[in-house]
């Protein structure tokens, strides 16, 4: 099978090095030879990769009816959805890593990969090396999903991990991320929830079939987690981690993007540093989690050439792997139900009986949390209430006691089914 | 699709059980109705079943061209096999969750259903609900699979687990396991390591493409875990966790059954319970983790009925999940290498110089560990040695020195690409 690699940056020139790493396995398993017969690229020459090759003109690739296969590895909309679309309406597979096109585009893709009977991959755009995509299309083929929950960003994850590990600051970590190259210059994307939400409305289509933008889904990034926060994650032995996560409950769709405290019940209380963790629920499986490197040149680019076999299995084989146009509803976030962490101004003396009535429905027993050596603020942990709710409640709170509450993050554990 | 399920125990049931409930997303995904026509039974009337679903004569399931797939859940070897390959020579459609089978006679399974263009699968026949089989053949299909190392037995977790939680000893922790209905009356297959070794082959020889018989695994169970063990492993921060594992270096195979000291840095410290965890290393992927029960009626069958929709997704197209029929040679026990915790009998007083010639190659710092208020015995955690040497090493070490050695256990770390 011959094939195009368009867009020559991280992943696209880690496809090369994988394929020329693994070739045997890769075509045994193909059950094809697979040649690189073009590399799209900005430059004309690039180091340690045959002139040949190389080519800057898109058409040459498109008009080349040897060429099966395209890998997208351009990154963001366009011109990556107009390359995309053109190579399917001429039969040819293409395998995308572009989690940007398939969030936003994916379902046009798909129709059109359906219409020229040819395949369109996408597995590399969520998760890195983490078998998410297929796991869900096969394994969870027969399931009625309930809920994915996931860490899909190893690099807030690792700011997170190192800030409790460190007792250090948002800042300060952050520096020390782009210092070491976890970061980048611009860190948008992935510390204010963004890279996150686009893999949790990929994942919403995929469990739902049913399309769903990343703008519908409430986001909420890690930049208000502050050293205090850790302070007494630390002493309740809960981690805080950005999750993305959807719900299902009778037709009704939840999803959102936030920091979460994490307690020992969830595996996810688990995945440390740059790993990524996806947690699937199901209602005959029950829980199953996936762990893995959720980026990198290599484990990216290795689910990548996994769908390229997949492409050499299924030359004639539409596979149908995602969604319809059908628009999904996703339920407003205050029609989610948490317990929230809070963190209150003074001690919790002389507020007890508003501390029940708002946050305790009025019955269980308070256990205000005290930092070692701090008399200025106190945390309590809620019952579990519906956002809307709470959030008035917190007002009310504020209104009648004067007292400010610094901060809330909501907690979450594991459904058990 | 007109089904037939054979053997209506656990998994059998299961599997009716799971397609009425999750009908119309099993038949939305497959793309057809799936009709259970026949059940095979050893009785003519099962409390809720229509009689006329049950035969207690196979050959009316054989001779029935309308049946397009079987799914065998009789369990064991014979008569499994000979229904097995009696349907697929007919060109139908096979899903086992039956371990030994796919162990002792699988490539022979899938070598006639390739002649028959139809397909086998066995998704449920390791790790139960854990999509693994399917991960390996489609997500590891481009990687050279360096090891794969799992929790693949929940009753033995299960004991282990609460062995450490409750410092009691195996002989009633079995016993509670056995109350709680987490293990049979008959124990053996579970804690003598036999339905790991099982799982470990069908894992080797996925990975591997070739056949691998478990009676060629070195498999030890977890009948001599004491509970002065687990006060170590406790004191150390250490879980002790029977594992299946498999190795490949440069072409060869190494895979061994054992109970191992799991320390926090491999994600299988964390698997506790009944819940099972298999951890995967690519050369490019790196690590990943499946986690989710092992076992359970829902589970398992929920594992099967993804086989049967992805039947009814590969009607004409052959997938060839497998192995062929040649055999692997697995390296010898001796040949592989660990750290090993050993207990030795009284102080490590007077003894120092023999315990580092013999088991830390004379270099580093010894640091003896000791129980609290245990004058008898101490522990030491060795180099990392190749077992052959070891076990050289301590018949050396007891003659020269006269002091017995109580136990030793096999320690692992995550190997880091």
């Amino acid at each position: 099978m011959k094939i195009a690699i368009m867009g020559f940056g991280t992943v696209g020139s880690g496809v090369k090095e994988v394929l020329e790493l693994n070739r045997e396995q890769v075509e045994k398993k193909g059950g094809d030879k697979i040649e690189i017969k073009y590399i799209l690229a900005r430059r004309e020459h690039i180091p340690g990769v045959p002139d040949e090759l190389i080519t800057t003109d898109f058409s040459v690739i498109e008009k080349d009816p040897e060429v099966e296969l395209v890998v997208e590895a351009i990154g963001g909309i366009h011109p990556a959805y107009e390359y995309i679309m053109s190579c399917l309406e001429k039969g040819k597979h293409v395998v995308s890593s572009n989690k940007a096109v398939v969030d936003a585009c994916g379902s046009k893709l798909m129709r059109t990969a359906k219409e020229h009977n040819c395949n369109f991959y996408f597995e590399a755009s969520v998760g890195g090396g983490i078998p998410v995509i297929r796991t869900l299309y096969h394994n969870y083929a027969g399931e009625n999903v309930t809920e994915i929950t996931g860490i899909l960003n190893g690099t807030s994850n690792f700011i997170l991990s190192k800030m409790k590990d460190e007792g250090s600051t948002f800042a300060d970590t952050l520096k020390e991320a782009q210092r070491l190259g976890y970061a980048e210059k611009d860190p948008s994307a992935d510390v204010d929830g963004f890279d996150t939400s686009r893999k949790t409305a990929i994942l919403l289509s995929m469990s739902s079939g049913m399309r769903c933008r990343h703008e519908d889904i409430h986001t909420e990034g890690i930049r208000e987690i502050s050293d205090m926060d850790m302070a007494y994650a630390k002493q309740m032995d809960y981690h805080i981690r950005l999750l993305g996560s959807v719900e299902t409950v009778e037709d009704k769709y939840f999803a959102y993007v936030a920091p979460i405290m994490v307690g020992k019940d969830d595996p996810l209380y688990f995945v440390n540093g740059v790993y990524n963790g996806i947690r699937i629920v199901g209602n005959c499986l029950g829980n199953t989690m996936l762990y893995g490197k959720g980026a990198g040149k290599l484990p990216t680019a290795s689910a990548v050439v996994s769908d390229i076999i997949a492409a050499a299995r299924h030359k004639n084989h539409f596979q149908g792997i995602g969604w319809s146009e059908k628009m999904i509803e996703i339920e407003p976030m205050g029609s989610n139900a948490f317990r929230y962490f809070l963190r209150i101004e003074g001690t919790a003396e002389g507020i007890q009986k508003e501390l029940k009535s708002y946050f305790l429905d009025g019955g269980e027993a308070l256990k205000p949390i005290v930092l070692k050596g701090r008399q200025d603020e106190f945390a309590i942990v809620s019952d579990i209430l519906f956002e809307e709710d709470f959030l008035a409640r917190l007002r009310g709170f504020e209104e009648e006691t004067g007292r400010r509450v610094f901060h809330f993050i909501r907690m979450k554990g594991m459904t058990e089914e």
